[in-house]
């Protein structure tokens, strides 16, 4: 892998923004990168408006950020001894059986538990990573549960063009219709301030790849995280997903990605878009970034198996390649 | 403490057997002596027969071992540093809230999910010591979760003596009649090698304090662990709780719990019986002890707030004036 030969030198300090599987890809990339001293700081900032299951029912029983996200955040994260993994294996633990406990993860309980015991987000998720020697910080989008809200169109057969509200994150991914705009309840929430500050310190900004209108373009939402997102002389990086996602992109190629997440923050710089080279509609996508100012890089970034997901080890090459050309 | 000047060369292999509050305060004590050399290696071995509360729900969820003992016992070895404190503090975590995790100790779900992800018992349970920087190791009496089955008597106002057979641990201590004897489902359960083992290397053997008929009598029921108390040459003391326990002991002087252990055992040598000096029945204690070889030793043990619980340093003292005068 490119950089595996640096001094560390000039070893550089990376947010990486998203949430779900899409965060999890991100992150068991950027750690290969600390390992070979590319990254020296890492730190996630997760989405917490998941209302879906293990995380859905803790949130309601208690109040509490869902913990799901920032969970397989942290595993994704772990340290590589014996010790670590299996933590973090516990960590991703979801009890089976038919009970009341079916479906529950494990590491979302132990999270609940230490945000309980100690009274401080933060500070519970710092302890968890301890507990997995992380090779980075995980902190929370907003220091508050939030729901996504989405205007869609195309629910109804007789006018295609009326939109309807919809609430919740789960509701949204699984519309039927086109997604036309996101907005967060409540709609300016707190941001951990470590966030914020680990925007402000950062070189560089991973956003996505992840679920568009329910992991990446959240963040967008946070004021706090857009004016610093903004604010940053970081460069940001577009991650594009590998396929549209059935109800939530339906239809999507990476040109409308990128577009819908302009249309969300208008302000945002972006410095690189980074695009499979198997994905179609390369050429629209180049007209869109062109205008933003954006750089195109396509590279090789999905496992080979046919399913629509990043190969840690190419994405994380694919990270350096970006970096390494500044 | 009696002992802090000991180089340790003469320091002892410890067994203490129960469950419940009576164990962790006897580990609480025995944690005391592993801090002054006195105890070198210290092995807990716990009942697991409970059917109430968290850890009834997860054993009728997953058919795993009662937790509840397990986790009560680890967190009273825990470490002393601020690491080994907070994590024994997010063990004994019990949820609030109205909804299905209400009750449920966060602890007992850790060593439930490192059981199912790491599908062995006793590792699963050092997994959780090593978290902790346990000062001895926590073992469970059986290998598969275990039912009391008591036989009571006076239940009936017609007939006193009529007998009824009562099954489950709650069931049992909580019982409104006289306990005759108790029994265990499976009556020949498998017990952990290492317990067997620890009980054979072990120098001083402490069985109690705790639920007499529940947490203490059982170890005795179990084949395997009665045999090696019977063969070991360790010293066995019995340590006597400081009042009747309404329901499972109502009405019982230090003489009938001394009694009702010896019915369940009649072949164990009882080297010495430790009791507080507050306990009324002194004069009946001794003549049983004599009666069976077992020295008796008074010590001041119990709290200074009249509750009948046991002061951990006090009963610390007690121990080591115990294996000091051996």
């Amino acid at each position: 892998m490119a950089g595996a030969d640096r001094p560390g030198a000039d070893a550089q300090a990376v947010v990486a923004l998203g949430g779900g599987h899409g965060l999890h890809a991100s992150l068991s990339a950027l750690r290969l990168l600390v390992d070979d001293l590319t990254v020296d700081q890492l730190t996630a900032i997760v989405t917490v408006a998941d209302n879906g299951g293990s995380s859905g029912r803790l949130r309601a029983e208690f109040g509490v950020l869902p913990p799901g996200d920032l969970r397989m955040a942290l595993a994704a994260l772990c340290g590589e001894d014996r010790w670590d993994d299996t933590w973090a294996q516990v960590l991703q633990h979801r009890f089976a059986g038919e009970g009341e406990m079916r479906g529950h993860n494990l590491g979302n309980l132990l999270i609940v538990g230490l945000w309980e015991q100690l009274g401080d987000h933060v500070e519970a998720l710092d302890w968890v990573g301890r507990l997995l020697a992380a090779k980075g910080r995980v902190l929370p989008m907003a220091l508050v549960p939030m729901d996504i809200v989405a205007e869609v169109s195309g629910l109804t057969d007789d006018d295609p063009d009326q939109r309807r509200t919809i609430q919740g994150q789960v509701e949204v991914a699984t519309t039927g219709g086109q997604i036309e705009s996101i907005r967060l309840i409540p709609d300016n929430p707190p941001a951990a301030p470590d966030a914020v500050a680990a925007l402000h310190d950062a070189e560089w900004v991973f956003l996505g790849p992840g679920s568009w209108f329910t992991s990446v373009l959240p963040h967008l939402m946070v004021q706090a995280l857009r004016e610093a997102l903004v604010a940053t002389s970081a460069k940001v990086v577009v991650v594009l997903n590998l396929a549209e996602q059935p109800g939530e992109t339906t239809g999507f190629g990476p040109a409308e990605h990128l577009h819908v997440l302009l249309d969300h923050a208008p302000d945002l710089r972006i410095h690189t878009v980074l695009v499979d080279a198997s994905i179609d509609g390369l050429d629209e996508l180049h007209q869109v970034a062109d205008k933003c100012g954006a750089r195109v890089v396509v590279a090789d970034v999905a496992l080979d198996d046919g399913t629509p997901r990043h190969d840690p080890e190419r994405l994380a090459a694919a990270y350096a390649r970006v970096i390494e050309a500044g």
